[in-house]
């Protein structure tokens, strides 16, 4: 056959809801989120319980080989993705003029340069002109990597040298330790690993859509990884926990919570942390986090849990009917504050963790090799109107 | 109200045909493909006319200005978008980094990373967060400096010092400059031209498609751009103008035609440079950019009218009633090649037209703040299954 692809002239245009809500895109086996019931889960298994139960490692095998791992495939894989932290020497001499570039336009326009050129470097060819076992290990060296990017990146942002990979630490306490110069504590990398392993994947947000519209085109992953950095940036995507904390900061102290809530509320602005677009109950992530926190406790976790109370409490009064409940982004920034991420790193550290999510989604969507292409529908002044002469 | 985004999770799933085909997802004033009519067009005019009567920045500015420029305008414009040629010193001195590490994967991903590092080190902020002026001023700029960052990551490749652009130059005789290093005969500036004018903008292809889902997060416009870069690479995507042209090698000599051609029809292959999934006529850019070659006229040209000829010929005795003529790929590789265009450049070429397109759909998309954020179905075992002890 001279042409391969879907004959789409001669089909009817299919209406459906703006900006696609609802609509069907594709199948999956990665996971979903079930929103009336305040529940999502990767694969078969509850997102919260791994977070509870497994590593970080074991999750990533979940997602992009389909099973957890026993314990030789636990050892192998950790052992494997820990050696794919290092950087081509072409990448590393890129990284302080990608770092002086991208101090405006912050740490995800760093991120989508420095995959982008480390995509390259390691050679990265279209998923259809590869088997699904190179796929993989072309998402398992791009995941490896982003850490490093991400801290090397932030460092020399800072003034500072970029600190090498160890792999004699897990993928969540060597992005801890990478990012901040020190190996943190058994509290503190947990903490740092649970978040990551609940920010893995969440349905079919806006960056997976991104990721998987560019697989299916058949460019190569990090084509579709770059992509879904940059749909992650996008301010409507969701995924800045700093922003909750900023809410926290600007009311200041207990006494204000009521005025400063009341006041927003009543002038219809959005209460950053509040609010989810799926779940109408309390979001299993938040739970889980308002637990980590509240095992370290102290001022900043007795004031979270404050105005979380107060916010319900007066959300409910003013727009009754409605649930609104705090969501990721608010106890992920106290968690992250807590464990002494800078403020500035909290969405790239979202990234570092959905990196896998959007990996599992390109290797689901390189399996089925149909280009994504829908239509628009022209509402321009009628064509053709003869070209004026050239004034 | 504190969320803005869209109630989704008590939605009905809307069921559609795979991979969007025929979804109606926006609006758009930017153009339309007429498949069944053999005709393109953007805004309300059409683009081969556009190609035939108009000047690049002519074209550019009635995509991303709405209408065509009087005389004072196209000064203006021209000179603006000449002046943003030149690349911000810390972009220039990773050129060399960039080239180095993308040898392997190739110009697009070459592209992709520089557009992403110019972007960020413009200080580009997200859609949402800057008027309408700034936008098309950071489409501008992007754009301007597209054919700057392809020919010298290009001659960076071949061990070749970059060549400055010059601003005296028309934006496709200056491209031609700056790749060859030596300015273009008026023939094939304007040869060249055409084809960069034909190769704008062409429907709801996947990689504005790309670059419109992004930007419906509220992303930079760098961001855009370098999904839409990432979407174009890959080989469904279409508009690998060398493929043809290696079609005509592997056939060789006048004689070989007939038989190259029915043996790959009857094993079912596809023949590169033949067969659009929207045009049931000739391909309109087909036939502009025949007309072109023949003008320059020689063996190349007479072949390629040869293989054309017997190719439909030979499709119609074998696959009777399916239309299927020579798409813009066959000609375009043609007319590059006869302008001195290296061969590896053809689709870097076709991506630094493009790019005016995609910054026209950015545009109107960004007028539009909805996030595109379609479902996908989880079809994989029920969940939740309780997380196994770890082995």
């Amino acid at each position: 056959m001279p042409i391969n692809r879907a004959a789409t002239a001669s089909m009817a245009p299919v209406d459906v809801p703006r900006g696609l809500a609802g609509v069907v895109v594709t199948d999956t086996e990665v996971g979903d989120v079930r929103g009336l019931e305040g529940f999502y889960h990767y694969r078969q298994y509850s997102a919260v319980e791994l977070a509870q139960n497994r590593g970080f490692e074991d999750v990533w095998h979940l997602l992009v080989h389909g099973e957890l791992p026993d314990a030789a495939q636990r050892a192998a894989f950790t052992a494997r993705t820990a050696e794919l932290r290092g950087l081509p020497r072409e990448v590393r001499a890129a990284l302080p003029a990608i770092a002086a570039a991208t101090g405006l336009s912050g740490p995800l326009a760093g991120l989508r340069t420095a995959l982008s050129l480390l995509g390259a470097s390691l050679g990265f060819r279209p998923v259809y002109d590869i088997d699904a076992d190179r796929r993989r290990a072309d998402t398992l060296a791009a995941s490896a990597a982003v850490p490093t990017l991400l801290t090397a990146l932030y460092r020399l942002g800072q003034g500072l040298e970029p600190v090498e990979p160890r792999d004699d630490l897990a993928y969540a306490a060597n992005y801890a330790y990478m990012l901040t110069g020190s190996e943190p504590d058994a509290a503190r990398a947990r903490a740092v690993e649970q978040y990551l392993i609940s920010t893995i994947d969440h349905g079919f947000n806006a960056s997976t859509f991104t990721a998987r519209v560019i697989t299916s085109t058949g460019a190569d992953v990090a084509a579709c990884l770059v992509g879904a950095v940059g749909a992650l940036s996008g301010p409507l995507h969701g995924g800045a926990p700093s922003r909750a904390l900023d809410t926290l900061d600007a009311i200041g102290t207990p006494d204000r919570i009521d005025p400063w809530i009341r006041e927003r509320v009543l002038a219809g602005d959005r209460i950053m942390g509040f609010g989810h677009p799926v779940y109408r109950t309390e979001d299993p992530r938040s739970r889980m986090l308002r637990g980590i926190a509240q095992q370290f406790g102290g001022p900043l976790v007795d004031f979270a849990v404050e105005v979380e109370r107060r916010v319900e409490a007066i959300l409910a009064e003013l727009k009754p009917g409605r649930e609104l409940h705090a969501n990721v982004e608010f106890y992920a920034g106290v968690v992250m504050e807590l464990c002494g991420l800078p403020r500035e790193m909290f969405t790239p550290t979202f990234a570092a963790a959905r990196v896998v999510g959007w990996s599992a989604n390109i290797l689901e969507q390189a399996e089925d090799p149909k280009i994504i292409r829908p239509v628009a529908r022209y509402v321009g002044p009628g064509a053709p109107v003869a070209v004026p002469q050239v004034a």
